[in-house]
C-alpha cells in the first residue's frame, strides 16, 4: 500500500470542486464544495451523537436509507443548525445539486459547517451552483478540501493505492477540523471516496468499526460537535470481486481505510484550533481494549496536560492525574510514563512514582512539533492510541471571538 | 442566618495559623497551615474519586475511621502524591503536629497541595512546627487560608452564624482552588469548622449530601485532582442538643452548611486559574435532578463556551452544543437560553432556535464579572446550578509553565 496524491479524486470516477459563492464575506475563502462520482456509488456514513443535530444530518439519514449516493455538497461559514428553516435549506441544497448533476436529490449527501444558530441563506448557493458543477474536475480535491475549512489552517487530504486480487484500488479522503472536535461516533466532516467494489452493508461495517479507533480517539477541545459526520462513497470502478462478506479482501480494504482515517485524524489533531503540537498518547499493557482507550483519551483531553505540552513542561503528574480520573481500570503502582519525539525518548515515571530525569533533555524532546506520550500500565496485552493537541493562547483567541 | 467574619476560627474553640516554613522558595508565600480545636471534635470528610490518590488522603481515611479529629495540618507547594515515600511523610506530618499539640496522631487530618510527583522533604515542616503551633490564635483564619493557596489569587474564607433552639451556632470554612478543579465526590481542599453539637454519622451525612449540589457542581478545567478533600470538624461547643438524627435541627445545620459551601464554590470558580469571570449555569424545568445537573455541568465545562465568555461573545450555539452532548435527557426543541448579569438579562434562544437580539446589549451584559447562563428545558420541575469560569490567556500561561 502506498500514499498517493489526488485526495477524493484519486479513486476512479470521482471529480470535485470548491468555490467561493458568498456565504462568507471574505472572497478569498472558498465556502462551497462538491464531490461527484460519475457512477452510482454505495454509501455509508456515521453521525454525531449530540442530541442537537445539524439539519443536514437528518436529511442525510433519510437519503442514505438505501445505501446509495453519488455526490456530496458541503458549505462552510454556517452550520445550518438550530435554525427554524434548517431542514428546508438542507433539502434545497440537495435539490440544487441534483438538478445540475441530473441525478435524484436523494442521491446527494449534504453537509454544513460553521457558526450554529444563524439562518443559512440559500441565495449564494443557488447563484454558485452552476459554476460549482461546471468546474468539477479530477484535480479538484484541493479546492474541495479548501471549501470545507473553517478555522483550519491547512487543508486535510490523503489517498492510498493498494491491490485487491489483481485489481488496483484507491481510497482518498478530505477532512476539516479544527475546533468543537471530540467526536463520538464520528468526527467533524470527513469525506472519503473509493473505487472499491463493496456492498453497502460491508462498507457501513468497515466505517463503523474503523472510526472507533480513529476519529473517536481524537479530541481538540472536548466539545462534541452538532454536525460531525464521516461518509464514504464506493463506486466499484476498480472492478475487484464484490466484497459482500468478511474475508481477506475485506481485511485489505479495512487496512487501507484505516491508513486514510489515521492520517486524517492526525492531521485534524495537529491542526486543532490554536495548536502548535500534535499529541499522540499510546497506552499499552492494558487488561482490555476499553481500558486502553479510556486511558489514552483521558490523557489527550486534559486541559492541564495540554497546556503543559504547549510550555514543553514534562509535568508527568498531570498524565497520572488524567489516567486516575479516566474511569479506566488501572493499577496505579504499575504505571510507567515516557515522552518521545524526533529528539529521543525520556522515562519520567516508573511504577506510579517519579524518577530522576534530565529536565534539559525532556525540554529538548518536548519542544518538537509531534509528541508521543507513552503509557505502559502493566496489566495485559491491549493497547490504544489517541490524538490531540496542545492548549495555547491562540485557542483562547480564536474562540473568544469566533462569531464577530 | 448571617454571614460573619472569622473564617475557620469563627466557631467557638477553634484557632488557626499559617506560616512560611520553606517548602516554597518564595519567602513571601506561606506554605504551612494548622487548624486546631481545643475540644475533641467529631469529623467527617469526602475525598477525590481519582484512582491516583495523594498519600495524605490514605492516611486520613485511617485516622478518621473513628469519626474524630482535633486538628488539620496542610502544606502547599507540593502535593505529596506519586512519591515512593509519600505515606511516610504524611504520617510524619501527623506525628509532628500531634506531639506539639499533645494529642494522638490519629486525631490529625493531613493535606498537601501543589506539584505532583516531586518528593516532599519533611525538614522544613519539622523546623517550622514550633512556630506554627505557638502562633495558633483565634484571628488566624486569614493566615491559614493563605498557607493553603497555590495559584489562587485571593484567599477563600467564609463563616455564618445561626440558631439551633436558643443556642448560637457557627460554621466557617476556608478553601483553595484554583486549577485541576473538577471535583467528583469532593473538591480541592476545603476545611470547615463548626461548634455545632452533631454526631459523626449525621455530620458525614450532611457533608456527603451537600457536596453533590455544591463542590461537585464546580469545574475550572475538567481535571479531577488527585488530592481533593473536604473535611468538617464539629466540636459541640455551641451546646445545642446533640443532632443525632434527621429533623428540624439537622435541616437548619444543612442549610447553614450549604450557605458556606455555595459561597466557597463560587469563590473557587470565580478565582479559577486565569479566570476573569464567574460563570453560573442555572438549568430549570428538567424532568429529574440528574438531568438538570448533567446539563448545567456540561455547559460550564465547555472550553468553547468558556472562551466565548472570556470574549463577551453571546455565542449561545455553544450552550446548545454542550447541552446536546451532556448525556442529559432533553427535548432540544423546548430549550430556551438567556444570559444575565448586573447589567440585565437577554433572551438569545427560544425552542432550540436562535431569536433576534441586540448584540450590543448582549456585549454589555457579558462584559460583567459574574455571568448567569439561564437554561430552561421545559420538561418538568427540577433545577440545578453549576459554577465555572472563563478560559483565558492566563490559564494557558499559568499551566504552560507551572513547575518551573
Amino acid at each position: 500500500m502506498q500514499i498517493i496524491s489526488g485526495g477524493v479524486c484519486a479513486a476512479k470516477g470521482f471529480t470535485a470542486n470548491g468555490i467561493h459563492c458568498g456565504i462568507r464575506k471574505n472572497r478569498e475563502k472558498k465556502d462551497l464544495s462538491l464531490i461527484y462520482s460519475s457512477h452510482p456509488a454505495t454509501a455509508a456514513a456515521v453521525y454525531t451523537t449530540n442530541l442537537v443535530k445539524g439539519a443536514p444530518l437528518i436529511v442525510n439519514k433519510a437519503n442514505l436509507a438505501d445505501g446509495k449516493a453519488s455526490a456530496i455538497i458541503c458549505n462552510s461559514g454556517n452550520a445550518n443548525t438550530c435554525n427554524a428553516n434548517g431542514m428546508e435549506i438542507a433539502e434545497q441544497m440537495c435539490a440544487l445539486a441534483a438538478e445540475k448533476l441530473n441525478i435524484s436529490k436523494t442521491d446527494i449527501i449534504v453537509a454544513s459547517t460553521g457558526v450554529i444558530g444563524q439562518p443559512l441563506e440559500i441565495e449564494p448557493i443557488a447563484n454558485g451552483i452552476d459554476s460549482l458543477v461546471s468546474g468539477l474536475n479530477s484535480d479538484g480535491s484541493d479546492d474541495a478540501a479548501q471549501g470545507i475549512m473553517t478555522t483550519d489552517t491547512v487543508k486535510k487530504e490523503v489517498a492510498v493505492e493498494f491491490k485487491i486480487g489483481d485489481k488496483t484500488c484507491r481510497i482518498g479522503g478530505i477532512a476539516k477540523g479544527s475546533g468543537m472536535i471530540h467526536p463520538n461516533m464520528a468526527t467533524m466532516l470527513v469525506f472519503i471516496t473509493t473505487d472499491v467494489n463493496i456492498s453497502a452493508d460491508m462498507l457501513q461495517k468497515a466505517l463503523s468499526s474503523d472510526i472507533q479507533n480513529t476519529f473517536n480517539m481524537l479530541s481538540v477541545d472536548g466539545d462534541t460537535s452538532t454536525n460531525d459526520m464521516v461518509c464514504v462513497l464506493a463506486n466499484g470502478l476498480a472492478e475487484n470481486k464484490l466484497i459482500d462478506s468478511d474475508g481477506d479482501d475485506f481485511a485489505i480494504f479495512m487496512k487501507a481505510l484505516n491508513t486514510v482515517t489515521v492520517h486524517l485524524s492526525r492531521m485534524i489533531a495537529g491542526d486543532g484550533e490554536g495548536a502548535t503540537k500534535l499529541l499522540e498518547c499510546k497506552v499499552s499493557g492494558a487488561c482490555d481494549l476499553q481500558t486502553a482507550k479510556m486511558a489514552a483519551k483521558s490523557v489527550i483531553c486534559s486541559s492541564l496536560l495540554k497546556a503543559a505540552m504547549f510550555g514543553a513542561d514534562a509535568n508527568w503528574g498531570r498524565v497520572l492525574c488524567a489516567l486516575g480520573y479516566s474511569g479506566a481500570k488501572l493499577n496505579v503502582n504499575k504505571i510507567d510514563v515516557s515522552f518521545k519525539s524526533g529528539k529521543g525518548i525520556i522515562d519520567v515515571c516508573k511504577n506510579g512514582a517519579g524518577i530522576e530525569f534530565s529536565e534539559e533533555k525532556a525540554k529538548e524532546i518536548l519542544l518538537e512539533k509531534e509528541i508521543e506520550i507513552l503509557v505502559s500500565v502493566g496489566d495485559g496485552e491491549y493497547s490504544a492510541t489517541a490524538w490531540g493537541c496542545d492548549l495555547t493562547y491562540d485557542y483562547v483567541k480564536i474562540n473568544g471571538d469566533y462569531r464577530t
